[in-house]
């Protein structure tokens, strides 16, 4: 396909004006002349579909449609900006307008994080661009940093807190909230949605650890594949329990290289109070990757909101425009090597911080230790808390150990006599800083 | 100019086999498959310059010469990478480089800072890039994301520890080391070199912070400009104080607008605690930028170190060897808009720390608050130590007011009777966080 060049401006049409889709559009309005630069071209909104044209949007009304098919297929739209959000139409909208010869920049990270390797394969057959720098990270340029500049490496290890509203409300559960308190909180601030699933359940992190994985390390999967465990059930006993031995508690997304395959979860996971991470709070974001030849870097910054994720995709805007303006022929994607396999959960060794009610009777250590050296757990620390008027908390933490032998344990020390109840297992990293 | 397009493989000619060059050579070497896979091409060593030819640098003997011209005028030369450092012969290298259509890539930091925009004159007049990704930050992707990332922002501060032999210095003082032994320690190390003073002085970071501003501000100006100062006299009790009042001190570089004009500056800082920059310690780098849209964004990593700074060099080989492998035409250099005015230290405003040693006698306090009124200067706090043997410490923290102002008051303090000396005077920043 490739482009005619010299295009006199380049015409966007968007789908989508929500909260980023508004800020996007008023941008390409107030900051015309920061994006004709950085694009050697002028860029001009051209249509744009909202679903309920009632609404005022900020936007020429003579620009909008209800329609968001005519815009894909409109021959005055020469770039398509998807900010609907959500699997369908977004999905159907994205790949006929790649096959239409349209670029497409998005964030959508569900349609990406499930249907991505698909798209991206129309995208190379028809000679066009893909872009989703604004998917993952919000403002943080990071997919661009990842792809090109850190393109001499090889990824060992990334590590991401990749969900703002999990963050603040650890952040909260961390001076002590409540998980209930701290999530009405979030949703006061308008961090967590009334239906806060996505982002408690890790479901939103697990999207956006399986876009990252995917240009990390060249691993195809889906995040149906990737293991993943939200904040629900959390204590924050088990944060102060945490923090009195050194660590803080991050629903992180993890993925590295273990013995030529690659781990990919998401849970929450103690980590030293030393890593960069740890001191990353509120509703941030940040992403430390560990290069083989860059040793670690990290990208911090909103994950979120309406200008920041808008700064992401008008970087999009401005690569695509400029291509379109210079005439400059699409690169053709980077030929894969050969994909590594995923390491099944059940392989991937961990730390492991426990937490038992336990009747304070004799011989609770011996029960306990003996089903830990059953299963080959060695145990690195204890603390045992005395008992107020109900059973002792007895803190166990354990040496790296594979998720299976930890499950079974668990499993097995919830039936001892002298157990009332495992109040919590929680994934302890060791990771490099 | 342009390319031809469709090389078989990217020769690269390397000037200067030293730390960086070793490992970049190796790498070219040893990622071969990675390498060719990024940049959709084959790049090949084809010729290397050292400065005496008979030490080993694991580098095929064949290939090297005492004759870095040679490499410049070689017609099996495609790219150049300078790794020589200092200002020559390695300008008048990159320079004929250039003219004769050769893409270069350089970490050369003193070279950028104070030629850069007569060699980018000459890149954009023959078609061919000049790339730097590692002249700032070492392995921390920094210039392409903000160049391109952050194309859509107005930048609006930007806050750097970009000297890792400081920052290590800092991080050992901040333990009650004084300044003497604390550089010592770094030298043992291997951080700062037998002659600190361009670290230690602030002109490492003054070239850099030159370099940064310009891509960020657009401000073209020299080193020179750059209002500079090091660590010599630094104590390590004020590091305490400081520490006791909410802050950590770092060798900061800062460039902000103020109303229309750009400061540049890069002194000891104290910034608060809180500031995602306070905890960034030992030799490590990172910047933290204020965009319009994007808000806060950080990256860090680490700012030095052979493998850590080839994989910088590294990006850019890939970047320029997979346009010349395409047939990619050079993007023309964006049109620099009106370039903003450099804002003259003494109208730059800041807190301001200082520490007066004094005798204990009764009004020292209307003396010293009378000589602040005088300048407009108003007082934020204070804290008095008990003296011991000797003259008791006075630390004064004042509110924002202009360096020209600061620097008069700490003159007439100077002069007070009941003033033995001025310990210390530390400017104070309330950063965007």
């Amino acid at each position: 396909m490739g482009y005619s060049g010299g295009v006199k401006s380049v015409r966007i049409g968007l789908l989508g004006i929500g909260t980023v889709g508004r800020a996007v559009a008023r941008a390409l309005s107030e900051r015309r002349d920061v994006l004709s630069r950085a694009a050697a071209t002028p860029i001009v909104l051209q249509r744009a579909a909202v679903r309920d044209l009632s609404r005022d949007r900020g936007v020429d009304q003579a620009l909008l449609t209800g329609d968001a098919r005519s815009i894909v297929q409109a021959d005055d739209v020469d770039v398509v900006i998807e900010l609907m959000g959500g699997e369908e139409p977004a999905r159907t909208l994205i790949a006929e307008a790649l096959q239409r010869g349209k670029p497409v920049i998005t964030a959508n990270k569900r349609v990406l994080a499930w249907h991505g390797p698909q798209l991206a394969q129309i995208a190379a057959e028809r000679g066009v661009e893909l872009r989703f720098e604004a998917a993952v990270g919000g403002g943080i340029p990071l997919i661009a940093p990842l792809t090109d500049d850190l393109a001499a490496n090889r990824v060992l290890e990334l590590r991401a807190i990749i969900n703002g509203t999990t963050n603040y409300i650890l952040t909260r559960m961390a001076a002590g909230e409540k998980y209930d308190v701290a999530l009405a909180q979030a949703q006061k601030l308008g961090y967590a949605e009334a239906d806060p699933t996505d982002d408690v359940d890790a479901i939103d992190a697990a999207d956006k650890l399986a876009i990252l994985v995917r240009i990390a390390f060249g691993l195809s999967c889906t995040p149906g594949q990737i293991f993943r465990q939200g904040l629900r059930g959390l204590d924050p006993q088990d944060l102060a329990y945490g923090r009195e031995m050194g660590y803080a508690l991050k629903l992180l997304a993890t993925a590295r290289q273990t013995d030529g395959r690659v781990e990919a979860r998401v849970h929450p996971t103690f980590l030293s109070a030393e890593h960069p991470l740890a001191r990353v709070d509120g509703p941030r974001n940040a992403v430390h990757i560990v290069g083989d030849l860059s040793g670690p870097v990290m990208f911090g910054g909103l994950g979120a909101g309406g200008d920041a994720t808008a700064s992401a995709v008008l970087a999009d805007v401005t690569h695509v425009a400029r291509r379109l303006a210079l005439g400059d022929p699409v690169q053709p994607p980077r030929p894969t090597p050969s994909a590594p396999q995923l390491l099944p959960m059940d392989e991937v060794r961990t730390r492991c911080y426990l937490r038992l009610a336990v009747d304070d009777v004799p011989g609770v250590f011996a029960q306990v230790t003996r089903v830990l050296a059953e299963h080959g757990i060695g145990l690195a620390s204890v603390i045992q808390r005395e008992p107020g008027t109900g059973p002792a908390d007895v803190v166990l933490l354990t040496y790296a150990a594979p998720e299976s032998a930890l499950a079974r344990a668990e499993a097995e020390l919830a039936q001892l006599p002298c157990t009332r109840a495992v109040r919590a297992r929680i994934r302890v990293e060791e990771a490099r800083s």
